[in-house]
């Protein structure tokens, strides 16, 4: 089949293929494009010699702009016209072809020269930025992240008016299908009516207790990956389908049948790799348990960033900080590292692990204090989104929202507006996910738990075989047939809200030991 | 540019591409899905995890589909023949317009069709040949490799066609540019007349002296690596633009500027990952030394088979398997190893690593055997594709030629016929260029000498600056602006012939000791 999707006969029945079926032959070979970018931007991050930088980005760029073409041919617009005035799909198919006029709508609404401009300054921005936030000097990325968000905002716009959205709202729909200012300004506004409150009223409760014992490495670095590996396996991980590999900054990538996560040893504190292999295995879980029958199509695909990160966070934060997984981890710990002693008592670890400290480093932030960050960045960027926050005043804004959400005075830009790729990579309508995500993972554990009582008896036994099989069946294999609240519907009674977030923050935080 | 390569301005000057430029941007970007699978087929063999090879093979087909599809667009024909009808193109774009059409020909002498059913028949050939191989059954291969046998001729008859020459020619043409069997006949007769008596006066000799003494493992495999890494460091290997690695069947492979070797380690002889991986450090100096300016252009590449094979011999057979470098080798080895006695001695180690002793592995042979086993496999494919020899009659005609060659009796196919993959994956004119790369190489190490006399006694002190200085301006950077026999008159003073290969096995296993 050519690039341009030609109608050619169903192999092998001598009939003509309808429209939907060549569509599907369309999207498999844009899944194959992805693949193949995939893995050749996990090589990027893992292995590749620095000399070959320049031309993987050729590589990656000509990757993306076959993909571009293929999505937006006109037969790919023909046929799914076609196939949208036809009948007779079922529920599988008929979703598979909502999630390819999606991708045809987000692909086609934005000029070539749009998406190139855009491109060559995200790259530029990129580059000054990691010396502008070296040399905490906002003044030399100012004019970049200006051209960055003057793009952005172009292309908010045009895809708002392809797909009847406002531009926020547009830029937000790529990375979480069907979410909305209109959802999460009332999720946030809430948050913000309680959380800080919630904070200070823990650090209270924690200054009245005693401080746990600190643990003292050096943590062989071997050791630490044999750990990560028993836990991934644990959990649930298809090591026939993946693997665990390290790079700077942890993620979880790869391509179909092939999700490789990654993660970043301190010798010092092994707890930084432990968290962050269990959290990209959340997200692996998801990757890996996609329907099998429609994985290389649209309808295969996890369900946007917010339910993502709610599988991340399930592992990390819900199950794997509470109180009865430190039962099964403490003596496994004890074992690898050959330690003993007081500070190694489950109890101890656990209250190491829960500890609230807010801090000016968001991806250093624990479980309470970083919805605050996100609260204020996306304070920030739906303004400057809007309009209504000039690039020039970001640093400003970001110091007083800061001190206002966390009590925190930022001392130099470097650990303030500029310590985040994402607004200079021309990421607009990512950050809000992440906190979405943690309130839908409380909400799902609640509801996995009481769909399977045993499950916290089980984590203190290191089984995770029943929470598992409850995502799989509620989360992972629903893939992108359902929109995230119907999904959440369905799996919870609810769609997405703060209560079960609350709920278990209250219960971790200002709760009796065991949250 | 769109995939069909549109003649659009040339970016800031206002003026219209000549179609000479319009061709250059479109062969860039071959280059640059040629890389992207260049990794992913590393990819496949090092790391991917066996659960990822259906959709990795997808991902292949794509880009393959994909460049095909750029390389045989009208648009390319168009550019292509107006190019060649303007004048003004100096040496080098000349040349490059030469290679682009060469390209562009052998992709558009084959249908379709018959690129997919070849394509279809190797994939389920080379799975059939792996439990032939197992079994010694080579009834079971036969009609799969019959079917393979029968595409590959009719490729050869369409390539043909096209650039006007015999079948057999043709497929050897897009190994190795511009050689034929009317150059290989000839030398490969010449071989024929002396090889055999070589090989037995060369095992009489052996005979007469003390055997070396053997070494005894086991070797640590860490240490083996540490050991490899020095000496690609130390012939000229940039670790900035590649890596070493692992896997089942040595290779080097990559993308520019990123080229990867792999070995693969045996605890119980240190030699084989040695000389394997010195070997294949020959073929990424090659890579490694390409022309810069032009590396992203057909003029910029290797300049086939035969030459590449030149520059990993060169390297494993003509410098590192010599005396002088062993008196280099000798004492890092001793010490990596920990090891002391006579036979750590080099004179010992070089006895070691020149034996000569005829097998029924190709890949096993030594250098003086190798050509032997070459020798016989091109008589048969040659006969193959000639449709003088039927599949059904070949294990017959094998056996009855390694007995005419080396003297021995095949036990049964499985070390007879069935130990290479090239028949089974559809490579008919590969198998020459491995001994017309060792003439190469003994021709052109020749001349290194006679260039550079101090080469030897630098090579007995790891310094391998004169040697690749050499490679590098006669051979390297010369990229394919020559073809190989130009290439090689200008570098030597004649094309390519057997006196120096002749004259550097007797001196090595006839000669004195220093050989």
């Amino acid at each position: 089949m050519s690039a341009a999707g030609s109608r050619e006969t169903f192999p092998g029945t001598g009939d003509r293929m309808t429209a939907y079926q060549t569509l599907e032959q369309r999207f498999a070979r844009l899944a194959a494009l992805e693949g193949a970018a995939g893995i050749l931007g996990w090589d990027a991050q893992t292995l590749m010699p620095d000399g070959a930088a320049e031309a993987r980005g050729d590589q990656l760029a000509i990757l993306r702009g076959l993909a571009h073409e293929i999505l937006t041919a006109p037969e790919a617009a023909e046929d799914l016209a076609a196939a949208e005035r036809a009948s007779g799909l079922e529920s599988w198919p008929a979703a598979n072809l909502r999630e390819m006029r999606r991708a045809q709508a987000h692909a086609t609404a934005v000029p070539r020269d749009l998406v190139e401009a855009s491109s060559r300054a995200v790259s530029r921005s990129e580059v000054v930025w990691r010396e502008a936030r070296r040399d905490a000097d906002f003044a030399r990325l100012e004019p970049h992240l200006a051209e960055v968000l003057r793009l952005q905002r172009e292309i908010g716009q045009a895809k708002g008016a392809a797909l009847g959205l406002d531009p926020y709202d547009a830029l937000l729909d790529s990375y979480d299908p069907g979410m909305r200012r209109a959802v999460i300004d009332p999720l946030f506004a809430d948050l913000t009516s309680w959380l800080p409150a919630l904070i200070a009223r823990a650090r209270e409760m924690q200054a009245a207790r005693p401080a746990p014992l600190p643990l003292t490495g050096p943590f062989d670095v071997a050791v630490q990956r044999e750990l990560g590996l028993k836990l991934m396996e644990a959990v649930g991980f298809d090591f026939t389908r993946g693997r665990l590999d390290i790079s700077l900054h942890p993620f979880c990538g790869g391509a179909t049948d092939d999700v490789r996560i990654t993660t970043r040893y301190d010798a010092a504190d092994f707890g930084r790799a432990l968290m962050g292999v269990l959290h990209e295995t959340g997200h692996a879980l998801y990757e890996q348990g996609r329907p099998a029958a429609w994985r290389h199509q649209p309808v295969g695909a996890a369900r946007g960033m917010s339910l993502h990160e709610s599988q991340s966070l399930i592992i990390e934060m819900q199950a794997c900080r509470s109180r009865e997984f430190f039962t099964f981890l403490a003596p496994l710990l004890r074992a690898a590292f050959g330690r003993s002693g007081p500070e190694w008592s489950a109890e101890n670890l656990h209250a190491l692990n829960t500890r609230v400290a807010p801090g000016f480093i968001r991806v250093d932030a624990d479980e309470a204090t970083y919805p605050a960050h996100i609260l204020l960045r996306y304070r920030l960027e739906t303004a400057m989104i809007a309009g209504d926050l000039a690039v020039r005043d970001l640093p400003g804004a970001f110091n007083d929202g800061l001190r206002e959400l966390l009590g925190l005075t930022v001392p130099d830009d470097r650990v303030g507006c500029l310590q985040d790729i994402h607004w200079p990579s021309g990421a607009f309508g990512y950050f809000p996910t992440y906190t979405l995500g943690a309130m839908a993972a409380a909400q799902l554990f609640r509801a996995a738990r009481s769909a399977e009582p045993a499950l916290p008896g089980c984590l203190a036994e290191g089984d995770f075989g029943p929470l598992r099989g409850w995502l799989r069946s509620n989360v992972h294999e629903v893939g992108s047939l359902l929109g995230t609240d119907d999904l959440l519907t369905r799996a919870t009674g609810a769609p997405l809200g703060t209560a079960s977030f609350r709920a278990h923050l209250e219960a971790r935080y200002l709760g009796d030991a065991r949250g």
